[in-house]
């Protein structure tokens, strides 16, 4: 870094005042995201912007002084993609975090990247609208840390992933430009489709600063099926079977390790014995005949024990034993979160996979997520003050997501590259795929200032 | 042109024999699309590929000679995309027609652009799936047209266009090295978003010969309802009215001028004293429910006259109709066919703007389109053989579209940009954005062979 911290603070200062610091113990809170095992560096500046002009002002900077700049939200990602790099300017975006208009009338909802997920559906809700995306940390991520991953969630098999509920973005470029993506209207085919170049891609190519999302109309009450088999296999027969006949807004799975260790968190009573547990909603008018639906394909599987419910209060406690998979496993040890997304079908040679790799590196790995999406969270969970167990954790995850490229699918599925998974982005996208993913952030960022080495 | 054409087919005959010509009595077909009012060029050679290997000798020869290179499917485009350049190649993949691979567990498709859309729904339909998107040409237009445009259909307010169906492309790029795109699962987040953005660029970045499409089980029958109202204004009430109880997998608009033409040619006694009437159709397990709600909120909404039929062959009845207006219209006269897109709650004042249009311009203007996405197709005609008459429709053209950017809106909603609407490009993207996307057109295509001068 040629430019000196006091040159660099001086400018920010000036363009910022104390919104800008230099100081490294203001800044330790922005340092990492929620990932384990992804290297962050020490940056020279945070800026916690408040305006667009704000985030203009950070890129004239960054741009004049060539200094990278990662950008983060609510910082809840798991991928490492908002940890810092060193000598960079955090750019936190947290405090733009006003829900600018809902639209009633148009279903859409323009919003401040720092929104979080759940106040937005909140606010939706009120005026008798739905915010659709759901990922698990929906309670503490924001909408702009959801559109710079493309973020998932439990609704995706019916309803889709955040960028199939965006309509338009702005955007501040790397040296300061303001864009202006997308339109409000529900179709639109003027130009090259920046909108989902944006979405998902990390802080690479801009900083999103403004988001038009669209909403739906308030859903209905969800019937809630609960099945329990003796193996993951013939639990992921039920899937195919219940997707076969029905669109549930929701098939998740637990595996045995992940049922164990959410009844000790939650006494519910859940059944240890079990391979593998499905818990599916149906929502819609529909509802109660598509669950019942559900729960014939899950019976004709060779569920052991099919548990049917149309009271929203009991579909919602199993919706929130669902939610402590993961904390139920953190109770176990230190864990290293895994996400990787197979083709329905491939599911079973997935989970043997994943057993082979709990067995090949004496880890234990507890695998829950989305079933009807392919889309797995193979927890590996090791006692970090064990001598070699990280690297054991490390074998077991590389495993995997190899097993994953194997069948066909993918190294990420909802969580993104960042750090953590970068070491993959060669076996997964091809050299001359990924020279030109790196030509358009060149496109984007000739400087290469936005979160370089990130996302690609 | 500094490659004489000589040179030029010499290189293409011995990468590709007969499939590459440079004579012009054989390339009458393959010169336009079947857009209205759009220049076209010469082409200095016509190549019909068959395989992937041919679409590379195309482009590896097109880069060294540095010729530009018009890709083009089944040629029913509606903007001039298609048209040729001067002392282009045409390229087209008409020839290559297989339907690859059906998966009925992972539910995908996997074709040759040259798939007839109709042709990759029967096949679907034959193992009980289904391939989606509809556009009004599904019959005679390709999927890699489809994809090229981005192109809509009748159901994209329930289902969603084109690009919501694709999983993974093969391409060729502009020097004939092969990527491939996306993923076969169902969410993917590795890297920059390539699928989407070959989706509706309009072959100005690669050449799609491979598509992985998602396909649904098959739909259940429709129930249909059909909605006269004394204007178009209280129409679209009842569209803002069903949206919010109601998901119709269609709800098409017909204003009064179309309404005649219709009847005119199919007898069907539609009432043409209504100004305006709605076409919906609800599916899924609720789709009589569901139906009966639109009714309800089409009466609420002050329509004259609601039927309503749960008789798939009678709404098909109705269906048919719907997909006359354009033949309908075009037997009044010549046609020049518009297609802009506002925010639904605009559509009254859009259909203002189009009826001022016509007054101002003295033409007669037959609107249909697809209400719920807020899609109209302002239909104008003239008699072409009359002095004026077309600077008049090209008159009214230019009002409608530039009505539907001042309400918001895009200068199109399916049609694609083409040379069409070209002109309007610099108001409906600013500046920095168009400048962005040749950015990325050059990282793709840096001698700017591909469809120069189109789409961007």
């Amino acid at each position: 870094m040629i430019t000196s911290i006091d040159l660099l603070g001086e400018r920010l200062q000036k363009a910022l005042g104390d919104r800008a610091t230099t100081d490294p113990d203001r800044m330790g809170a922005y340092v990492r995201d929620q990932s384990l095992l992804t290297a962050a560096g020490r940056p020279a500046a945070l800026v916690k912007a408040k305006t667009v002009d704000d985030v203009v002002a950070v890129m004239t900077v960054a741009h004049e002084l060539s200094v990278p700049v990662v950008t983060r939200g609510a910082g809840t990602g798991l991928a490492g993609a908002a940890n810092a790099l060193d000598g960079c300017i955090v750019l936190s975006v947290a405090g733009m975090d006003r829900i600018l208009e809902i639209d009633p009338a148009a279903r859409t909802a323009t919003v401040e990247p720092g929104v979080i997920n759940g106040d937005l559906a909140e606010a939706a809700a009120q005026q008798g609208l739905w915010y659709v995306p759901d990922p698990g940390s929906r309670a503490i991520s924001s909408i702009g840390g959801n559109l710079a991953t493309n973020a998932g969630g439990i609704c995706c098999a019916k309803y889709g992933v955040t960028g199939d509920h965006v309509a338009a973005l702005t955007a501040v470029l790397a040296d300061g430009r303001v864009i202006r993506t997308g339109a409000r209207t529900r179709k639109n085919v003027a130009g090259l489709d920046l909108t989902h170049l944006l979405v998902g891609s990390e802080g690479t190519l801009a900083v999103i600063v403004e988001a038009t999302m669209r909403l739906r109309t308030a859903p209905t009450a969800a019937t809630t099926v609960v099945a329990f088999f003796d193996s993951a296999e013939s639990a992921i027969d039920a899937v195919l079977a219940v997707s076969a006949v029905a669109e549930p807004c929701q098939m998740e799975l637990m595996d045995d390790v992940t049922i164990g260790a959410v009844n000790r968190l939650t006494r519910m009573g859940l059944d240890e014995s079990a391979g593998a547990m499905l818990l599916i909603q149906c929502d819609g008018r529909s509802a109660a005949a598509e669950a019942a639906d559900c729960a014939a394909a899950c019976e004709s599987a060779g569920a052991r024990e099919v548990f049917h419910t149309d009271d929203p209060v009991e579909g919602e406690e199993f919706t929130a034993a669902r939610r402590m998979a993961l904390p139920a496993l953190e109770a176990l040890g230190t864990v290293l979160l895994d996400d990787v997304a197979v083709p329905v079908p491939a599911l079973p040679s997935m989970l043997g996979c994943i057993r082979e790799a709990a067995d090949r590196h004496g880890v234990t790995i507890g695998t829950f997520g989305h079933a009807a999406d392919g889309n797995l969270h193979p927890t590996i969970v090791f006692d970090a003050a064990e001598s070699g167990a990280q690297d054991r954790a490390r074998g077991a995850f590389d495993d995997i997501v190899a097993g994953a490229l194997a069948l066909g699918g993918t190294i990420s599925g909802e969580h993104g590259i960042g750090v953590l998974k970068a070491p993959y982005m060669a076996d997964m996208v091809g050299q001359t795929e990924r020279q030109l993913m790196l030509a358009v952030k060149a496109a984007f960022d000739p400087k290469s200032i936005l979160n370089p080495g990130r996302g690609i």
